[in-house]
């Protein structure tokens, strides 16, 4: 309340240094920063908590652009707070290599929480966000110690809320009753369709209710401050409820285009621009320019909020008199470290051990390490039975008030929510205090394909447990057999693949996935049993490819993943006593890893001078790589019980035994076979 | 209305014929089969219009199955109505090469119109269907011809409620005001993790009404046969929108575990089934036992179907008099045949022509050909201006109250909705009708990753305009830029990629994705403008990779696709000028196209005796298959002008060109180089 013209004059700097950063680089969206200035100034100031020189502060509230192609509005806010974003870096707006890229990128830019842009994933990783503080919260306060209270708000476009995994993410959100998020709709009626009424007529607010959101509208966003201040004071009074704001605004508001989707996407015209500095008081010959005022007014919030940051850390170092243990916990979290020797509960297994499935063995391992890792958050797309997800004493993450768990709890229900829980763990990494693991079938990871890109892109450490890894889940058939799955995911830069072949291999796997900090993992992992194999251990497993079995004099390399390995080393036996061949054999549980291996050792596990042949029940793609032959599928799969299955594909020992005898016949005569592992040149990494 | 005890002998027999396959099988899904039975009798038997002996039948109503676990149910309704599925083919459900598979598919079992199993696909499949429906009626219904006029019933479940797909689909479909669409949500609380209560507790009925649908409840689907037949009814009448059934069901109804998840995922035990065929009046002692009763009455019900059709026919002999035109193109479409000659519209250029970015090149194709294949229908998620999907004088498929188009019009705004787009054209394609194609930027064609599978797996003809195919399209950044997309799609079996390189090239894709019947392509499109190459010919490029550019002696083949194909020509030069070295080119522009030829002419595009070095923008994996070495990029890419982009990561000539020398130096002692395509075995497809 209390608005003078020194708000408006700091709203249309926003405006007026969105219009002049993408004039300037020729390229971007100033409609939505133009539009949202009013929210965003009346927010920042009157609301949010942070400090701009750490931007790290466990307590900060955070704030995420899901519109990202509005960012021009967040970088204006992030430089004349004062954050490391300078105006130069606003001038070099979408230019390579800047820290002003077309979208969010967190990695990148001081004070981006999460990487933003594809629509839909940034209300679903505030949906994220805001699960990590209740869970913290639940965790770490004490009574006289709020450690954690902060909010989580995010800014949406009608583009998000038309994406499916914003309705899968803001429905579980409702149902957490998750009171410490607040979003805020710019209800501008335009997309670059042009008016929203060509696609969109639902009635969001209706919609939302029915998520058990509280809903709350600002009829004018362009011009009522103090009604977007109320709006959100409500929506904090709103404890047991996310809340949304459906703020009506103009798009573009001041450009000649204003409220047309003109604005949406393209830099305004020079005289559109200079009208609009006209209008706004501004000289329309200078660009990037900020009145000094206005630096004033926002570094004298930043420094409320540095003071905010001081105050915090006296009450955690009391915190951490009075809870010593609780503390180092929160502060070896914070580094993303995990504690000391937590890796020797992790269960080992000689060849005597009875076959099991890899699921159930990643169950044993979530379940010996889970006390030792106390920031494992774990949950499953409504699949725990089958994923096997959930260690025994787990509590569910759920509100108290559905006497089903409470927010303390470390196992989240997701429902059959796929992209949203790739897309909420994103948020859950974001936070700073949790590591995030789920499950759902290997073959529905693809649902969660746009969230697992920006695990990828954005470096956060995720797991997922993929299970019912291939054809040999059986009877379900075609429709939930991954063929393309690892080639697709195996493609997307800085993310691991894993397929582990037994009880070493899985705990190997969960080894690496969790101590990659900057590296999102998918665990793929069988329905059916697998034997403990002669020559696995979590040594050589985490190297991502390593000798299983060696044979002097060998003719033939075959290169397996996961439950493929079992059936070659039955195949070297078939080998050696039908066709007098020595095969030695390789397990590759991760590519990916084991490509970050030294050239030396990765040709002492594919040599050269010797054929070599990968066996995996689904697509050969990317095999090239690393061996001479492959024996895949490259089409789909067929419901049977499991065993079945593999004979009808003939993946069976005579079946790759078969394989293994044209390979050698037809790599006879080419003198000095080299490994595929030798290169004319680098690739570009 | 007057329901009798032969009306709940038939329910009971869906439900013990349920229970004994899937305990035969000792596996599936008897859960959802015995809840739904009742309303699946009402349905099938009082309101659907079907011919079991001809199950093409245009104006039959469509029914799917978006629960698809609970195929049983369906299973059993083909065997009573007298499909071509015999008590043998339900004895053998999840068997190896039967046509009950675990999840129903479309392409193997008479009488399913869609592949589901994937939850949300069916219910938005089903959007799909019923817009094809409203458009085919649009179309050719004239005056005393009511042609078509059939309904789409749908069945899902609460996994597919909870799916973002679903919620994308359905969000459109009252947008669009489907009255000819009725699901039935069998509301029985339960999922896999248990009750729905657990992640579930949204307020389904007001999500729909937001959405814009007509909401009915019926309190006991377990026993009120008139109430189900009056909320069916109503949902008849109410025209101007789509309807759903809240059906409250008790999952497993005669199981001693009714209304737990126990019934939901697995077989009944002996002493269960024993209890419940005595309950119900069965022998226990006989198994897939079927009354004559029911039988009889079933069989009635499909008479009623084929004289129905009979009428049909005649009324469609009547409307082939006195609309010859119309009948034909409806004949004709329905047998997926393109008219003769279409072809000739499909632009040609020549080395004089501008240069021009490959979406535009792609809107050209649209224009020129729309008018001779009046079957199809675009549309684009909310990038119309961007994907140039659009042809000029083309009329929105709107509800005419709109005032925004008609149900005849040709293209769909879909809003920004590309995974329930994905699934609503696999929907439109299986009507039998419609051609569908439809935009999005390629790197979101993967949050459709789900239906892009359906679609391979169901063999429907769909086709993606997937624009800004790489870092080529600049200043958006890494957050847009596709890296991995294409190796994913490519490694998905039955799936085109297309990747075309300059105008003759585009118009090739279209050639072969237009007359693939079975087959769903991607033609990845580039921003940026590219020349129209030498030696590119639509006949060439209609076999998916060729040679563009040959030359005697060779040192190397440089192989490419799109937007980098013209930049290897530049390489050739600059490695002419400045190395000494003789480069010939090869455009690839769809691997899978490239690989039905004959081997013969694959060795003659990539032969034997000289090195060869790929190079795309994106992720290598996959390229390995048909060069020696590799320029690509297996990283994220940067934000910035496209050409600022390109410089950083060296494609250029000059980048190509030190890549080339690096692998003409690397194999030049190797005798008798190999071509990759020489394999030691085939593959299995």
């Amino acid at each position: 309340m209390g608005y003078t013209e020194k708000d408006w004059l700091a709203i249309n700097t926003i405006r007026v240094l969105a219009a002049d950063a993408t004039f300037h680089s020729n390229s971007g969206h100033p409609g939505a920063p133009m539009g949202m200035a009013p929210v965003a100034h009346v927010l920042f100031n009157k609301f949010m908590k942070f400090n701009p020189k750490n931007p790290k502060w466990l307590n900060r509230d955070r704030f995420v652009l899901s519109n990202g192609h509005g960012c021009m509005l967040q970088y204006a806010l992030l430089h004349l707070f004062g954050y490391e974003l300078s105006i130069d870096d606003l001038k070099a707006f979408r230019t390579v290599d800047s820290i002003t890229p077309g979208h969010p990128e967190a990695h990148d830019t001081p004070g981006i929480e999460v990487t933003t842009g594809p629509l839909g994933q940034g209300i679903s990783n505030a949906v994220g966000l805001a699960i990590a503080q209740a869970h913290t919260a639940a965790t770490f306060n004490k009574d006289a110690f709020p450690l954690v209270d902060n909010y989580t708000y995010c800014f949406l476009g009608d583009g998000c809320l038309m994406e499916g995994v914003a309705s899968e993410a803001c429905s579980l959100a409702g149902h957490l009753q998750l009171g410490n998020l607040i979003a805020v709709w710019d209800d501008n009626h335009i997309s670059i369709d042009g008016d929203t009424n060509v696609a969109f007529t639902e009635d969001v607010r209706k919609r939302y209710e029915a998520y058990g959101w509280h809903v709350v509208t600002v009829d004018d966003g362009d011009h009522d401050l103090d009604g977007i201040e109320a709006a959100i004071q409500a929506c904090k009074e709103a404890t047991d409820k996310p809340s949304i704001i459906a703020l009506r605004t103009t798009i573009g508001f001041g450009s000649k285009q204003q409220g047309t989707h003109g604005v949406h996407g393209s830099p305004l015209k020079a005289d559109d621009i200079k009208q609009l500095k006209e209008k706004f008081g501004f000289n329309p010959e200078e660009s990037f320019a900020v009145p000094q005022d206005v630096y004033d007014a926002y570094h004298k919030h930043a420094a409320e909020g540095a003071a905010a940051e001081e105050e915090w850390n006296k009450l955690f170092a009391k915190y951490a008199e009075a809870y010593p243990q609780e503390a180092a916990d929160l502060s070896r979290r914070l580094k993303g470290d995990l504690p000391e020797g937590w890796e020797k509960n992790l269960p080992v297994y000689t060849p005597s051990d009875a076959a099991v499935a890899s699921r159930k063995l990643s169950e044993t391992v979530l379940s010996k390490i889970e006390a030792a890792l106390p920031e494992l958050l774990g949950g499953s797309a409504d699949l725990t039975g089958s994923n096997l997800t959930r260690w025994k004493s787990a509590v569910d993450f759920q509100p108290p008030s559905t006497g089903l768990g409470d927010y303390a709890g470390r196992y989240v229900r997701y429902g059959v929510r796929e992209h949203g829980m790739g897309a909420i763990m994103n948020g859950l990494a974001a936070y700073g205090t949790i590591l995030p693991y789920s499950g759902t079938f290997l073959n529905f990871v693809s649902y969660a394909a746009g969230a697992v890109r920006l695990s990828a892109l954005s470096q956060v450490r995720v797991i997922w447990v993929a299970t019912h890894d291939s054809i040999g889940l059986g009877e379900d058939g075609p429709t939930h057999q991954p063929i393309e799955t690892l080639a697709h995911f195996r493609a997307l830069p800085n993310c691991m693949v894993w397929r582990p072949a037994d009880g070493n291999e899985t705990s190997a796997s969960y080894y690496v996935a969790l101590t990659s900090k900057h590296t999102p993992s998918i665990i793929a992992l069988s329905r059916q049993n697998l034997p403990q194999l002669e020559g696995s251990i979590i040594e050589k497993g985490i190297k991502g490819g390593y000798v299983l079995h060696e044979v002097e004099n060998a003719d033939i390399t075959l290169v397996s993943t996961g439950s493929e390995v079992c059936i070659c080393i039955d195949a070297v036996k078939y080998l050696a006593e039908n066709h007098n061949i020595k095969a030695r054999v390789v397990s590759m549980p991760c590519f990916e890893v084991f490509d970050a291996q030294p050239q030396e050792y990765r040709l002492s596990v594919l040599p050269d001078g010797i054929p070599s042949l990968s066996v995996e029940v689904m697509s050969t793609m990317g095999w090239e790589r690393y061996t001479h032959e492959q024996f895949g599928l490259n089409r789909f799969g067929a419901s049977g019980a499991y065993k079945d299955v593999y004979k009808k594909f003939e993946f069976t020992p005579e079946g790759i035994a078969k394989r293994a005898v044209a390979t050698v016949d037809f790599w006879k005569d080419v003198p000095n076979i080299r490994s595929p592992l030798n290169r004319a040149f680098k690739q570009l990494i």
